[in-house]
């Protein structure tokens, strides 16, 4: 590829900016036109965002360059398209990572991460493990974490309606947290269960869904469910506690199985207690928030967003829209 | 008391008639008339039914000779308050056992039971897991059935809707497990999935309910709930059999989680395969036909039932009544 | 057309299968393409399934060749478009039946129909009449089986949700038949009641549906609709019987009004007697499984289906996917 | 009975009013106090209103005076009980009609009703009809009214909810025809369906109800409910009339079925016509504003009604309460 | 452009019509085809309806002869895609008014109104309000109209849902006023609050929408909502009028609080009086009347219309079709 | 009264507790046994709670000695009926102010108030208007306290759901604010709006409800309901401010139209804003658990509530119990 002017991260792109530049390639399939021309669309991500693109020229060659999955070495042109802006694909192949490093490439540029750096939420869980003033408590949380530590760094915190990205189970967590908590405080609430039922609660998901790069269901994650699940692994951390209280299993038990708040939204129990209601509450406003930001942040005309079919509403972007 | 002629249980009593038998206190309170004078208001239980009853003459001295949840020897007089028959006690004592088994006292008599022999229903238990194919599904049924084996034999199904009474649970089990497994005919479904589902889908009442006579909910019961307790039941019971196929174990998983059918009944993930499909409807039938069974049994003027509220609607007693 | 290989049947096609075969042509549309190009849209049917297809070039000539709702003789090749087989048609004409079945064509290979054979459920069904020991239940079924005899071997269940292909009405009939009357042996229910509920319970789709190929809704239909038709094809049924049990025809009217369970879903009375009970779950899981299998059916990626809009969740295709 | 003063009507009653008066009696039932005492319970109706009542002394000799569904004549006194009137009753027998009218005795005046005169009302419905301009329509009218004449003229509406007194099923049916022409005149809709769906529209309530001075839902009623039986009785009378045009009955049984207007109040089909949506609009109007009278004639302090379970809220009575 | 003969009105358009006409542009998007090519594609209306359109044809010279919101001039021939009429636009530009009105060229051909003349409508709100007995009612009502005036003869009644055309909003106002005045006359309540309920219940509306050729939400309309500022517009001009009695200015704006007739359809309070309880009626039945008008007035084949989602049904359209 | 031991607080009685105290009566109504004798049932309060009690000796002399709302000295003793405490009162007579604070009666004392002091409440109050940063916000808010200065000091925050005393608006403001605010702070909120619409979600209430030793709603408060009362109150306060910002106007009117959250709650709109999302969850959240705090401090058996209808639920009370 020639030595252009490299692409902006995707957030930054405007119409008729041109260049190249890495991506992750998330989608990728080859179509024909109504004349019977081939053409590939695909959507290639990077750590701001997403964009949709098409090439149109040399589909048949370009196609065996790369696949789903790969990180790609992009150069094209933006343009529109229904209002929505799109890449026109020139040339893409997929990543050398020794060679193209001498270019800047990055893998994390790439992913659609939370904006939060890792280590330092990892400080904050560690911090409010280390706060819990249960003995019992305090262990049975540091040994979930620990024996998720992994996955906890990475996994993103749904597929698609909230914190959908690469960090961002820690960040719901932690955000769930420390709302817990500020509302525990205000109503004298016990704090180590507040603390144990919000890093606990979608402890579930690191069995529900599946993660490497693109965020997957897994069978149990369909078949038996989060809420489920989480109750599961909770229950069994604790049976390896000697001498962990069985009223406090059960009241940590109850919040994991009540977090949805009610039984449509697929909580089997509704919370009975003034700490099951304040994380159900805390975990509710933190999705809704996480989905209203999502809205707003994406381009549009006007003060208000389009319809937004979760929420059953439009959203406000402030007056100096 | 004097030698007068014996009661006839409780569902055979009618107006009028007099006096003596043995019955388990299933309520018992003092009140106080209008004006001041004691009376005592209590629920006397056989294995046919159950009926109210007052002692309003000597009540404090009676107040003294039995409690809630002792079996009890009454004389009295059988009359009707608002349409509905009670009776007038003129005598009320605990029993003695050794004493009283002379006069024909026996516990059994005196507990609300299912009408098929205790024994029966165990073979046919124990029948139904021989009949499954599959050595591991066959394996986990027969530990979990040990295991619960003197709870499973007297256990009611529930504290009020259906089945609540001794032995309710393992009759409704067996219900749910034949109309299952009709269905799954039927149908061409995996019969051992089936059996799995309907003999485990209610295990966890063993931790929801307590049962000694009269039924409560235990903490773990409220708190966590049937469903999510049985779940871990299982799970635990597969864990300890090496070699359980991890997808066996989903799907079993998958048919306890699901068998409230519908999230707002309390499903916290709903039936994904034909085997779950038919487990929630085998459940939701019995379980309804249950709750018929009793309405129609009560006694009543004309073809139709009072107003059922939990079915909303009367129920048709037939052209004979 | 050149004696190429003819094209298997559509369930078995995969891309760039090429050859002729028949078809019911089902749907057509002549489209213009962005640039003003005409071409030809069209859906083709066999026994087996459905297909979409294009007609790309000479579309002017060949859109004067056939008719929606022809029986057509097509020539292409299988592609892929967004992830769905479709075939680009090359020549399409009517079928000419006496020349055409020299080459095989069979009218009854073009339609979607039950895989049961019509004459093996049709004896079923005769049997399941003989077996009714009421002699005035027998006699009534007898004579509305008699006088839909032409439509009832032919007719499909629905529109679109289940059973929606020739045959379908008698395949449903004959399985909610099967069902109700398992659970009937379960639970003592009238057989005779159960037999004539399942017969009877969609008769009026007589009236609601047209089909002559292709399925739609009558005038009546949609504006009386199937539940209140059938309650009165079997009361001018029962009136040209002298000395029907005025309790038993009650009896069977309810069965009809209420078989749809609840009132929002179309039961103006919702079922007040065991036997309704039992219908309406039969009638409840029948549906609800035929979804399933149409959607088990078709084809896709991964152990579970795509998110089924009308039963609001995914399904599970099991292990071996 | 001694010549005191006569008791005026039960709308007119006030506390310590005293004397004698002639009733219906709608409720009997021989209670026990707490202390043993025998007393009669029983409601007593005139056309104004109803009324509670005690019979404290001698209630067994009293007791084999009248039965439920008597004119009763009686003397007593009326004092308030938890805020509402009741009539202490000191005697009370069955009445003697040849001797008792001289006394003033008439059935008409015992007997909850509507206050329109039915022969006023029976004048408007047949001017009703003579207005139909299609002459089948207006024959099927005429050939109904004519055969359920009798009934018409006495029917109430309802069990409880509305017009639920002699003759409010043919004032009910009046002001839906009243309601309904106004508003299809502004929106230009067909008269002669609106009479029609009006005059019919609850039709099967002939066969729903059994009134005999007393009200109750018949075996039909229940199992198979006016809607459904309504359309039959209109399907009779047209299949009667030869010519009538299949599209008019059509209609007009699509009016009937339709009338409750939504699936979940138990219309098995909704409104697909202007004319069905004014009928629907026209009986849910007429209903609730009988529902607010009813509540709003009630008795009681201040400017709100106590809370309307049914409609879910109180009423307001207006300022110059 | 040459002197071709000159369109229809929209309503009277049929496929291969061709020639010019006068039409406001209410959208415009310039796209690009699949291999690259841009068009433009467009919403052309006048008095009579919409029509969707392309221009194919240099596009690059075309997008700059007009925007969204003109008026213009456009030549071309009408075509169908996917079953609806489109318009194939060879030439378009702007309208210059002096010049163009000389063929004819007249704004109001060209926007969607309603078919009653503005002037017939204002006088029949002026005699509504003439007719009010109630000084201080006419005077609160003379005194909005006169401020609104302007808006209220042009204004729509809604974005999309019903009367949503120049004009619309008198419409509909006029519309539930005779209505509500009607079924005021059958259920004797007072005609002032019903005609003032019925002027005022929308005229929040003047602020929840903006309307120049086009219709939008405010942000006042969006984040406040209609109930709520009608309110305000009511209580502001009350409080202008001296001595207005307080119980009539509750009663006035209990009925725009309460209009929307249930909370789920964004009532905050719902009717506690008689004319509440006619104006919701009456409000709710002009717009699903309005609605059902839109819908069976658009094209299509068969007796029925598409399902219609908003009202969850399809529509008769008569036997005639 | 004789020099007797004096009464405990309501919440400290038990059974058999005998002597005098002062209360406020606020029900009071005199009923006839069954056999005919009068006597008197009341409610007493005091700052602790309330007690049922009856007049059974000389009902006829007392009943003239006091009224409803009158505070009133008691004699007399507790005892239980149905499982609650009650007070047989030997004496009651209205007290007298002057001479009756010699034995220590306190207004204050017999009226159920919140627990905190009330001078220390609107300390808090002020310090949060203190401390917004927007001027005109800050004067709006300073204002319409002003202006309710008195009202707010003693209103309670609804009939009987929640904050139900003397006080309870106050107590609810704050804690509504204080959990608003540490939310806001969570998700970068505005903290000026978040305070705004704390202190004003409810500021209709002012005008909804009347407070005098007893609440009840007024004649606004029924018909046209706090949330737009309150949206008035503010308009009206923002009028009189020269120079406020519209869009600023539009904000806080949006947070008190939407603070139920959902329009079956009585929203007319719901939350569009993080800032309305946030008051919406805090005031959900606070009126939850003051419904929880309630139910949990009644007196009962055993670790769990009684079924609390408006939660739909049982409630834990901790192992402890």
């Amino acid at each position: 590829m020639p030595p252009e002017s490299r692409l902006s991260f995707v957030r930054a792109l405007s119409v008729d900016a041109e260049g190249w530049g890495f991506f992750l390639c998330t989608q990728k399939e080859v179509r024909q036109g109504r004349t019977g021309e081939l053409f590939i669309w695909l959507v290639l991500q990077d750590k701001t965002g997403s964009i949709g693109g098409r090439v149109l020229k040399d589909a048949a060659r370009f196609r065996e360059e790369f696949d789903r999955g790969d990180f790609v070495k992009v150069q094209g042109r933006v343009d529109t398209n229904n209002g929505r802006l799109q890449l026109l694909v020139e040339r893409i192949r997929r990543v050398n990572p020794d060679q193209d490093k001498l270019q800047g490439f990055r893998e994390d540029d790439c992913v659609l991460s939370t904006t939060r750096p890792v280590d330092e939420m990892w400080g904050e869980l560690n911090e409010l493990i280390a706060h819990v003033q249960d003995p019992f408590v305090r262990m049975l949380l540091q040994r979930i974490i620990d024996e998720h530590a992994e996955k906890l760094r990475l996994w993103p915190a749904a597929l698609t309606v909230h914190h959908a990205y690469r960090g961002g189970f820690l960040e719901h967590t932690l955000s769930v947290a420390r709302v817990a908590l500020s509302l525990g405080a205000a109503y004298g609430a016990n704090k180590d269960l507040l603390t144990a039922g919000a890093l606990l609660h979608d402890i579930g998901k690191m069995e529900e869904l599946d993660y490497d790069r693109v965020t997957t269901y897994t069978r149990d994650g369909n078949l038996v469910g989060h809420v489920t699940l989480g109750t599961i692994v909770v229950r069994s951390a604790i049976l390896a506690i000697p001498g962990f209280p069985d009223v406090l299993r059960t009241q940590i038990e109850h919040m994991i199985v009540s977090h949805h708040g009610r039984k449509e939204f697929g909580a089997p129990v509704e919370p009975m207690t003034i700490e099951g209601m304040i994380l159900a509450a805390a975990d509710d406003l933190d999705t809704k928030i996480s989905q209203a930001r999502t809205a707003l942040a994406e381009e549009g005309d006007g003060e208000f967003t389009v319809y937004q079919s979760r929420l059953g509403r439009v959203l406000w972007r402030g007056p100096g829209f």
